[in-house]
């Protein structure tokens, strides 16, 4: 059995797994993210430790980063609001530390790419995996490509309609204010309600404002690329209730413009969890090593 | 020389070419747009009459439309408001009438592929093509490929923020009122201002606002698909003083968020008019005849 690390490399821990796929995980562990040089140490410190040989390791990443093979900056952390991690080549310390060859994402293109190899996006082509959680953000695929283009997509940073009468909270975005990830991410509900979310009951007028605000962010993620399937997972979107209320959410706002059963009639099975549970995107990195590794 | 077919069908009226390119047209003419039977008919008899020989025909066509090949409704006009035109089977009476390998693709990713093959998008593999006119719709292409998915994506219709206090036009979109082409549409400048676009001088806040409106939009598909380019095209478009503007508030907007030269430094190569013109759809249907006969 081939083995391979992934790591999913995120603003608070990196989660490291060596495995040959989501049945046959081998070892597994979290490094709290500090500064480069001892987050990194101690990551590839723990892979030697485990005294498996890696095919390969498959990076997931918070960013921005540089996902680009064919740049010189290919593998970089690049312009994070993150100081101390601006311009870090994370492929290239993996590489020299390890001594394998190192496959690179971001982080939520990663999860798309778990997902659609082991988990709720397999047999689908064209299909969106959102993070909802510290941040929010989305990676996925197109007719079987990743999606990248200019760098790669920033989709928490999509501007959607916001009723200032009805919600005055002026949003947290540093950039932007009142963004999707300004109005609805984690720090967002616990700026607006002045109190941690994982306390706001079910029954919270928080939940109905959240479903609304994700609603029409994913409205406009349909509308732009006409994803198969959306995968909403992170934080927040493990507060299950969540789902059949964006779901009635967004066929409200398309208002059956798109007709097409999966909008229509099997909706249930549009807006769906991740099948890989917490494990889309270190399972998803592993991945990307496996794909890295039958491509060379 | 090969020369192959192009149809740019339209609401109001159907494009049609013969041509191998762009320098080597042989043939052009519009048919208005009636009934299937009598459009359908004149456009066939047309291409009959020119008595070129075909190696293909491309179609780019009004929607929603049916682009996958492998459905039994391949090249069918599906569910469009036009209510004659509901359920066309129009690449089979273009195939049937004329007895060639018919391409079919919508309007939008037609142009897309013309600007690709020949235009402003040459060297690029993920990018938009916008038209702004009686409807606003978006095609393109990520890593190489069309932009497909679910159906074909309908970028008019995503939400952007609407500040009704400054603009209390509730929008003319019969589906979700104030979506993007409801805001910012031909028939929406028309229906605001209560007069034809084409008479409001550069200096009328009609396109201080449309340019913002197109902003936010723009702004959206950056953030969900990070293309390398956006071409705007369309009537609204020949409207040439709306470029400056809507790059600057596409910038303010992003607000730097995204580093990338691209959009900080060199915007004016960014959001581009076609480089095909107003032949971008027709020119765009003849390049999805010659990938069709490249294909088979």
């Amino acid at each position: 059995m081939r083995l391979y690390g992934g790591i999913e490399a995120g603003g608070t821990k990196f989660n490291c797994i060596v495995a040959a796929g989501p049945d046959q995980v081998i070892a597994e562990t979290r490094v709290p993210t500090t500064t480069p040089e001892e987050t990194l140490s101690r990551v590839t410190a723990w892979f030697q430790a485990c005294q498996h040989p890696l095919a390969a390791v498959g990076i997931g990443s918070f960013g921005p980063v540089d996902p680009n093979p064919s740049s010189p900056t290919f593998g970089y952390i690049t312009s994070t609001p993150k100081l101390s991690w601006q311009n870090t080549d994370l492929a290239g310390a993996v590489r020299r530390a390890l001594n394998v060859p190192v496959a690179f994402d971001t982080d939520v293109n990663a999860a798309a790419f778990g997902e659609y190899c082991w988990g709720a996006a397999r047999g689908l082509d064209t299909f969106l995996y959102i993070t909802v959680g510290t941040g929010i953000g989305g990676g996925g695929m197109v007719a079987g490509r990743r999606l990248h283009g200019l760098l790669h997509p920033e989709m928490g940073h999509v501007r959607v309609p916001h009723d200032w009468q009805a919600d005055p909270f002026p949003g947290v975005c540093p950039f932007h204010g009142d963004c999707i990830e300004g109005l609805a991410s984690g720090p967002a509900l616990q700026a607006r309600w002045g109190q941690d979310p994982a306390t706001l009951p079910p029954n919270h007028p928080a939940w109905e404002l959240e479903a609304r605000y994700l609603a029409l962010a994913l409205v406009n993620y349909v509308c732009v690329l006409s994803p198969q399937r959306i995968i909403l997972g992170g934080g927040v979107m493990t507060n299950d209730f969540l789902f059949p209320r964006i779901r009635q959410e967004v066929q409200q706002l398309l208002n059956s413009y798109i007709v097409h059963p999966a909008l229509l009639e099997q909706i249930d099975n549009y807006i769906v969890p991740p099948g890989l549970g917490e494990r889309s995107g270190v399972l998803g990195a592993v991945a990307l090593a496996q794909e890295l590794v039958s491509a060379i």
